[in-house]
């Protein structure tokens, strides 16, 4: 069974490293990891793929997954990736479980507040309406409820640290607990190997 | 012919007179405009819809669109909407064109390099290596490449402000300069109003 591996974790200097370690826990767990860079071949050398070689790589792989499992940790901001959200959309339309941790506590609508600050206190302004005037919302989710639905959706729902992680996009511990509730799931025939679809 | 109206303006205060602006340019036009309050009667009264509502209701709506023009705004932070990406994932996956507006003008890669800062100088450091130890893209693109891709993938470019706007999620100045370049996507049988998909 072949798991599409998203996360920003390709921005890392070291990203293929960390590839190689997450897909060798799949492998422990019975999957296929389906790493972002396998299928570019270049990226790290000069001349290395365009950015619309990476896009049909990735959608490919996305493509030939049964099932995602995304790092949705905040991204150099508030809120997960939005490549990887795209990713999660993507694999979602096409009838692909997603499954999800984060390596940071705490839900969206705190992490917010504390970023953007409340609006000025008028009467009856809502605790929600912060100060750009646009409000955050208060479902109680790790983030966008179109990225916490589509988990639910899933059966999967997001991992997510009871601490902040100390290099959060490099620990694996979450990612690992992640496979297992996988393997759960796959025993349980909730997640399935499909045929490949074919491109359209 | 339905165009879906993603973006995070759903969070203003005022997002149902938004939402009405843009159907009303959207009808100028000849294009039906989905807005995603539009599937959820009761969002601002309190013991509104629940976020599953919600999230069915966009899916649903999303899935009855022939194609989508999303708001890319950097919101909260130097990248889109979580959420917004997902969408554009979702429909791209299923077939629909992606059309796209910014309100800031600039590219990811500049403001990433604004907000997080370069690593220490070391020898042969590339440039788009951050401070906090991940890359940044370097395609020139407005935001991730994901994004960015899916809209060349749909030969519709995306539209982004020469100077940041005022009121980034009011101001409806290329969201209507969009609709005409759909227009014309139209008039050029670029894009086609398709029979509404079975749900799965």
């Amino acid at each position: 069974m072949k798991l599409y591996l998203a996360g920003p974790e390709v921005f890392l200097d070291d990203a293929r490293e960390i590839g190689r370690r997450k897909r060798d826990l799949c492998a422990r767990y019975g999957f296929t990891g389906l790493y972002p860079l396998d299928g570019e071949p270049t990226l790290d050398a000069a001349g290395g793929p365009g950015s619309g070689e990476i896009f049909q790589a990735n959608l490919d792989l996305l493509r030939a997954a049964d099932a995602v499992l995304a790092n949705l940790t905040p991204f150099r901001g508030i809120s997960a990736d939005p490549g990887t959200a795209f990713e999660v959309g993507f694999a979602f339309a096409l009838g692909k479980p997603v499954a999800a941790y984060s390596n940071l506590p705490g839900e969206l609508r705190h992490r917010a507040q504390a970023a953007i600050g409340p609006l000025q206190p008028e009467a009856g302004a809502p605790a929600t309406l912060l100060a750009d005037g646009l409000h955050v919302e208060d479902f109680g989710h790790f983030d966008n409820l179109m990225l916490a639905e589509a988990l639910i959706a899933s059966r999967l729902p997001v991992l997510q640290a009871a601490e902040p992680a100390g290099d959060p996009f490099r620990d694996l511990g979450l990612f690992e607990q992640a496979l297992a509730a996988l393997s759960g799931a796959r025993a349980a025939g909730q997640i399935k190997a499909r045929p490949v679809p074919p491109h359209p």
